[in-house]
């Protein structure tokens, strides 16, 4: 590819490269696009997910495309206007003193103004070897995994003879107590509670085991405290079983060895199970580093860019970092408070970065970030959820059980990208909801390719 | 695993082996799941596929879920009656001297009666190393890798500098001008002429072209001729370029060489493409050799095991054959006739199939196979179709246009498994009409896997 054909069609306009088309970067582009500047939007993937509904891919309640879109769809009206070019491509460095952002095949894309919002990928923190044993949960094709060793599973305990092994065929460890956790095992429990007990004849998949495992002491930390014991009893109703403060220290293809924290001088424990989901670490993405070389960006443990009230890195006013992948505060009333890396924050970070950028073009300041929490939701399973809102004036609302779970339903579906999507996944869930089916439970793979990449 | 295991928990029953979950074994499996036998169901997926839409998946009009489902979820009730056993598994090998079948992991399942329905994949006409260069459409991972590249190549044109390599990108050769072909080709066009135009800042869509490539002098050969010449017509108005009595002589990355057969002394031709897809030749699925290797049963050209009027092998009258995999003829009035590769005759020959063998277990002798042809449909594009029906007392209808392809339309949805999948599909194709959007536009893999994956 040849660089120069990269370079902006309107060359006397700014030209701004926006990387990643997740949350942040979608509400970034949408402001810039009306805008007179050049922007050039790159993804390595051509969809945008809805990252909260990506457990149910996992777990085949909704198919792929029903929570994910085309950009290039997504952003139709948005290319009318002429100066948005899409590119699916890979980024692979940051070169701050060039003013330039290199791909995969070495071509270069020049910008005045960069917006980072590459976001994050799973960390098993410093043990990469249990990858392969516990895939985590970013990206379709994560959730395309997880699906099929799910579902792998029960079929390979249907094949089994021996009744210890079965068993450790029908055991699941989800090893993190954050909400993809806490979602994957209230989906577990309900494929093999209420899904799957009538299409097996040797084994009863109702005798599948489900365990949650959290190393600090409570789940959905995030959470007011009163909030995590709910959903714990929840948990436990719906038949997970929840260990926390037990923190992993082996995973291998068998199960998992965990610490229990509250009895320092017992000796380690161990989960037997075959098939182990991974919802605990998350790292920023490796683009942090590339900021860290070439524009003296800080990075903190996470590996995320620490910047400036304004989003931007100190000494660079041109390059913007949003999303996951930025350390940012929020500067309200009080002290500076760390921002969670919740989509709201994202498409607040998104928002403020654009809207920044044109004011810097204009000659004036730019403002600081302030992060407005409308609160946390978070689904546990059929029926279940917890729900903590912030109403100005009342203050906070927490509850949970059915009711929190049909908010979380449709504040779901109503952010959801797409009139269409929203139909769909209405749809799904209606279904699933009174058949306790699970359409999608379709794996593409056959039986000998499932084992070759497994072993 | 143990065969022994393996072994049907009640002795007393024959014990009958089914290979293969499609047409015909769903067929045969249903009526045999109503008698007094012990059946094992032996598929290398998780799911029954209904074929005659995978190319709907393969062209982003609908998901994989919508077109396929679980065996054990559309089997449930009959899994109910307790002589059914499922299991998701690679059969290897047949042995049919010790009249057992070899899985994958060394494990034997033996058997009284065995119905062998393991259809077919495409085949390269013994140019195997045509293979990475024109994928061909059976199952659903390959769908996904079609709908790869074509989302693919339209997304390198993007970035390409070079005017003629950006064109090459955007040229799409469809080989075989069967009914897969046809429908490929057709939706190619209607991609990139209806879905596409306004999502593309430096390239044209619609400046894509299509060339739909056949060996013999017609495209439909299975039709009438008067539909061949129709289907044709509606092909090059909705844009597709036709070549037939065009012999491929070789396929690389670059594109197609193909030989004029209506001019034998002219040089080869050559069409650049990058995205090449195979619709052509179909290959029986490679138990068929161990069919011949240890029951001495006759394999035609195709790899096709010759068969019986009842569909056993000669000198095996437990094993049957069914499906895509049988060399079989119609035994109606006059001569016995070839039985067409198409849903129906996989259908009605397991249903024979199925019911011969219970003949046996009575004492009873086996029918003789008559395939009832009720007629042929294609798909070409939105509101272009042929049909082609055989109507008792009226003799043959013929129609094409918009009105066959709405008959194609609603016999395919009342043909599709399951309720769900019907109202699904219904929406998807209601929507895809009045939005000409197709949504299921989803790329799981990102750029970097794509590329190497390619490469």
């Amino acid at each position: 590819m040849d660089p120069a054909h990269l370079a902006p069609t309107s060359p006397s306009r700014p030209r701004v490269v926006l990387i990643g088309c997740g949350f942040g970067g979608l509400e970034a582009v949408r402001i810039l696009s009306r805008a007179p500047v050049e922007i050039t939007l790159v993804d390595r993937t051509n969809h945008h997910l809805f990252q909260p509904l990506l457990y149910q891919v996992a777990t085949a309640g909704v198919s792929a495309p029903a929570v994910s879109g085309p950009i290039r769809h997504i952003l139709r009206r948005e290319m009318q206007r002429g100066n948005l070019t899409v590119l699916r491509a890979e980024v692979t460095r940051i070169d701050a003193k060039a003013r330039q952002v290199v791909l995969e095949d070495g071509s270069a894309l020049p910008y005045d103004h960069l917006i980072v919002a590459a976001g994050a990928t799973h960390s098993y923190f410093g043990h990469d070897d249990w990858a392969p044993h516990a895939p985590g949960l970013k990206t379709l094709a994560d959730a395309f995994e997880i699906r099929s060793r799910i579902i792998g599973a029960f079929e390979r305990a249907e094949r089994c003879s021996d009744p210890e092994e079965r068993q450790h065929w029908l055991n699941f460890v989800v090893i993190g107590g954050g909400p993809t956790g806490v979602e994957l095992a209230g989906a577990l429990v309900e494929i093999a509670r209420h899904t799957l007990p009538d299409e097996f004849r040797r084994i009863d998949s109702r005798r599948a085991r489900v365990w949650l495992v959290e190393g600090s002491d409570r789940i959905l930390g995030a959470f007011d405290k009163s909030l995590s014991e709910s959903a714990r009893l929840q948990l436990s109703k719906l038949g997970v079983e929840v260990r926390t403060a037990s923190r992993v220290t082996a995973i291998d293809a068998d199960g998992v060895t965990y610490h229990d924290a509250s009895q320092p001088d017992a000796p380690p424990r161990r989960l037997e199970a075959r098939t182990v989901l991974w919802g605990a670490g998350v790292a920023a993405s490796p683009l942090g580093r590339s900021l860290a070389e070439t524009a003296g960006a800080q990075l903190d443990r996470a590996g995320r860019v620490q910047v400036e009230p304004d989003l931007t890195i100190p000494g660079h006013p041109e390059i913007s970092v949003i999303g996951d992948l930025a350390a940012a505060k929020s500067y309200g009333r009080g002290e500076p408070k760390p921002v969670p890396g919740v989509s709201p924050a994202a498409k607040q970070m998104g928002r403020l970065a654009a809207h920044n950028l044109l004011r810097r073009l204009r000659g004036q300041p730019a403002e600081r970030f302030r992060y407005r929490d409308y609160g946390s939701l978070a689904t546990i399973g059929r029926k279940a959820a917890v729900v903590q809102l912030g109403v100005p004036g009342l203050g906070e609302l927490k509850w949970s059980g059915y009711f929190a779970w049909l908010f979380w339903l449709f504040a779901h579906v109503y952010f959801l990208i797409g009139f269409r999507n929203r139909l769909i996944v209405l749809f799904d869930w209606a279904w699933s909801y009174w058949t306790f089916d699970r359409h999608a439970r379709v794996v593409a793979q056959p039986e000998q390719e499932a084992r070759n990449a497994s072993a």
